[in-house]
Formats: C-alpha cells, structure tokens, sequence
C-alpha cells in the first residue's frame, strides 16, 4: 500500500497534514499545512517516526479537505492527449505546438466523497479524468530535468467542467472554477508512483459504465517540460500544482452529449493512485453549503 | 483625501491592513488581513476610531503588499473597451457576447515602487492600466444589483502582460500571471468613489509620455453584471477582486509594437484612485527575489 498524504479540518478551521493509515480506518496526523510544504521532502522520506506523529484519528472524525496552500497555483493541461484533442472543440486547430495552461484557484478544489453542484445555467457538468503532479521545491528558469526532480508526489484529480460557461468567450476559466469542481486524491510520494511516461492507467466511470480509459504515456507534454517552460515566466512554489490533462472520452464531445445531472456517480481511478468517486448534486447544495458557512 | 487602505507585512511575515495618513508620512494599522476581510464594512464605514488604531508607523518602517487573502480569486475582464477589441488580436471576432474572463494567482500581485521583471523569453512586458473592484460579501447566484451592492472599494490596477507567453496558446493564463505582474494599488472605499458609470478617467504613461487615455464609462460589461455572471457558476468571497479591463493604446498592437524594457518607469493614474509608478527591471530580479526568501 503506498503512503497516502491527506489534507484534514482542523477544529479551529485551519488545515493538517496526515497520512491514511494501511487498514484505511484511520489518520495518523504529521503537520500544520504550511509547516508540511515548508519541507515536503522530510514529510515525504518514509513511513513516520513515532514521534512525528501528533495523533491518530478515526476516520469519523474527520472532515478530509484538500492540502492545498490555500495560495498555492493549481496549473492545469487543456490538451494534451492527442485522442481528447480530436474529439474537441480545437480538433480543426491540430495539436497545439505548446501545452495549453489554465488557472483554477484552490477554492475550486474538494475531496472524494464530496457532492459536486450542477451550476443553474449548465444542462450538467462534465467528467475528466487525469494525474496531478504536486511541485515540492521554488523552480526559477527552471531544466526539463531540475523540473521534474522538484515533483515530490502525484494524485488522482476529476477536472469537472461547466461546458457552457467554459465556452461563453475565448477563455476557459470560469468554467473551469465551479465549486466544489475540481476533485484531487491523497497525495501519492513521486518514489512510489515512478515515471508516469511508464504509463498509469486513467479510467473514468459514469454510475460503473466506463466513459474514459487512458494510459499518462500518451501525454503529447511531459509534466518536466511544462513545468520548465512555467517557470521561465512565473516562480514555482511547493505546494503548486500541475494537473496533467485528460485523455479522449469527456461527454460533450459525444453524439448526443453525455452530461453529469444531479444523481450520477462520478469515479476516477489512477493506477497506483487510487480512486476518487462524487456524487453530482443540484444546484440548491451551493446555497447550502453557502449558509452554513463552509468555504468547500 | 480619500480613505485609502494598504497591506503590510508584518514582522512574522503575517500581513496587516492599515489607512495610509493624510499626510502620506505614515500608516495607522487596523488590523490582521483575515480579520478586515472578515468584516470589511466595519473597517471602511469611516475614519478609524481611536482605539481602532492598533499602532501609527512612519513610512521608513512599512514593507507595503497587496491587502490580498491568499485564497482570494482575482478575475480579470479581457476585453472590455471597444476601442482595445478594436486594437487587439481579436478584432475580426467584434465585442464577445459576454466578458471574457480570466484568472490571476494573488502570488503574482505587487504594489507600486516594485520593479516589474521581464521574463527571460520576452522582448519586454506591455502595459494595461484599469481599475479593479474589491469584492466584499458572499456571492451565489446574485443579480447585479446584489453584486453591485456587495462591491466595497475600488484599486487603480496595472494588469502587466508578457504577450508572448499569453499567445504561446489560446489560453492567456501565463501571460497573465508573470512574477510581480499585477500592480495593485491602495483600496480606496466605494461610497468615496461612486460609480464607474459616471467615468472616472484612466490614463497610463510610459517614462513620461502618455500611452493610454480612456474613461470608466466606455466599459461594454459592467462591475455589477459580471459579477453577477461569475456567481452563477462559483461562489465570490469577501476579498475577491474583478480587474475591470484595460482601454485602447496597449504597447504590442502598435506599429512598430512598444513594450517596457529594463530601465523604463510605467504610471498608471485613474481619477479619485490615485497613481501607480514602477520602475521595469531584468530578469535577474526574479533569481534575486528568490534568493533573499521574498514572495513577492
């Protein structure tokens, strides 16, 4: 079983750090959120010391959360496995000569478990299934290779889209910002996981039928090469984040669209990585969550 | 003189929000940032009590950052001057139907006085001077009215671009987030400011000479109808801010094109928001920055 890194709600709204226990029933506690990034690399080593850890939790205990910097920049891939690029909007333009980059801010981001809202003017969301690559170290004018040696882990992540408002203008972000949209799994260290050009398998599955099947191996660009060219504009930080793009199967693309609605069952699972599965939810749910306070 | 609130860092690195003085000798420190976002009414109903004022520091002694929430959410309105669509890579496509929008991390956020590096792959950066709106209530599916109403101050902007990185591909995103590109100046209240319908005059000038000149009141989209929008797929926060869009006269759509280079000093002024004026410096900075431990 590989370790498996968690975000958790502290009592007094603040974020930990901890680690899935193998029987899955538990978190052993490491670290403040800021105090984990401050030295990834240490927290990532090994199984902990017993005197690392602060305490072990049971599960119900719990509320996960994503441990995400909450200024960290979560970078995203729109297209790079050459399959999705055919079935898209872009398909007439060929596959683009750079890796097409866009921004979600961390408060889009939730956990496994977490319903995700079908916003008031989309007919559904949509389902993509990829690999996150969690930067662990500053890259200024970074190599391809001082790039990837800084990528201290990787998770599963569903980059679910609001289609309509994505393609309202030129610019993807709003749609690609919904709450609660942006589903990332347990931090996996780069150690267990290897070289994704060895290929994982991505799958993703709508209430069990399969919608996506696709292995890391057909990136057109690798997480070192984009990480480099990011960091001859922008410094990276640890705790930032690289979602890698999905390879071909999303539903609007489909004859007729295949959209999530309030009901379905979302699952991605990463080779390796895990499993992350959401129920959709209406729209009432953001109101909700918005009155009792909650940022997520 | 109107209010005008700053951030500054504190000694644990820990940022505070205070009212630069009339005199502009010195900062009354009102509060930690967490603290002011959390009831930013209070903060800007009027001219601090007394025994608000935690301490007065003369100006020698302040480091001044963005009076920016980590997690805040920083959208920008692309095209929003009918002029600037007019000049830009767009044109042939006329007024997009809707505000094309587009994200900034706040790690890319700086304030007046701080050089501005150009990237390494860059001939130079280009200007775009525009006023931002502070968010500062909860937003889910607002009418403009609501959203309107939930705006508490503006910022004189300078929404700096590396114009090759934003055209490398059909997303802006990196173009959009270069170290210390986005100059954000002092919040200056809402109700001091009025309405941007009523014009309030931008101009933007390089070493001296006047570059942009344009007016509030030529915005296509306004401030209360795009955040309206926005909160119909993810929800606003307090302390979220929208970059409301530059006019025409930007560097890269003249003939020959203009862009800032090492040496040169870039001053946006807008109308009641007060001046922003930053030197231009080389790529070097950004190693330097990073090398001294400074986020910013």
């Amino acid at each position: 079983m590989p370790m498996r890194i968690v975000g958790l709600r502290h009592t007094d709204e603040s974020v930990l750090v901890g680690i899935l226990t193998d029987d899955g029933l538990g978190v052993c506690v490491l670290a403040p959120l800021e105090e984990f990034w401050a030295e990834p690399r240490r927290w990532l080593a090994g199984k902990p010391a017993t005197e690392q850890v602060v305490a072990t939790l049971p599960l119900d205990d719990v509320e996960f959360v994503p441990p995400v910097l909450p200024g960290a920049k979560v970078i995203c891939i729109g297209l790079n496995y050459l399959k999705h690029v055919a079935e898209g909007s872009y398909a007439s333009e060929g596959v683009p000569h750079h890796p097409t980059l866009f921004a979600r801010w961390p408060s889009s981001l939730t956990v496994g478990g977490m319903g995700i809202p079908v916003p008031p003017d989309e007919d559904g969301v949509d389902w993509e299934g990829e690999v996150v690559a969690w930067v662990g170290a500053t890259l200024v004018d970074a190599t391809p290779e001082e790039a990837l040696a800084a990528v201290v882990g990787y998770s599963t992540f569903n980059d679910v889209t609001s289609r309509r408002a994505q393609k309202l203008t030129s610019q993807w972000t709003l749609g690609k910002n919904g709450d609660r949209s942006g589903v990332l799994g347990p931090l996996v260290p780069a150690a267990e996981v290897g070289d994704l050009r060895d290929g994982l398998k991505v799958e993703t599955r709508v209430n069990g039928t399969v919608v996506q099947q696709g292995s890391t191996d057909e990136m057109v660009y690798t997480v070192g090469d984009t990480l480099s060219l990011i960091s001859r504009t922008l410094t990276l930080r640890p705790g930032d984040l690289l979602a890698t793009g999905t390879p071909s199967g999303v539903g609007y693309s489909r004859t007729p669209p295949w959209l999530l609605r309030p009901g379905d069952e979302v699952e991605v699972e990463v080779e390796r990585l895990g499993v992350l599965r959401n129920p959709v939810v209406a729209n009432q749910e953001r109101h909700e969550v918005l009155g009792s306070g909650a940022s997520a």
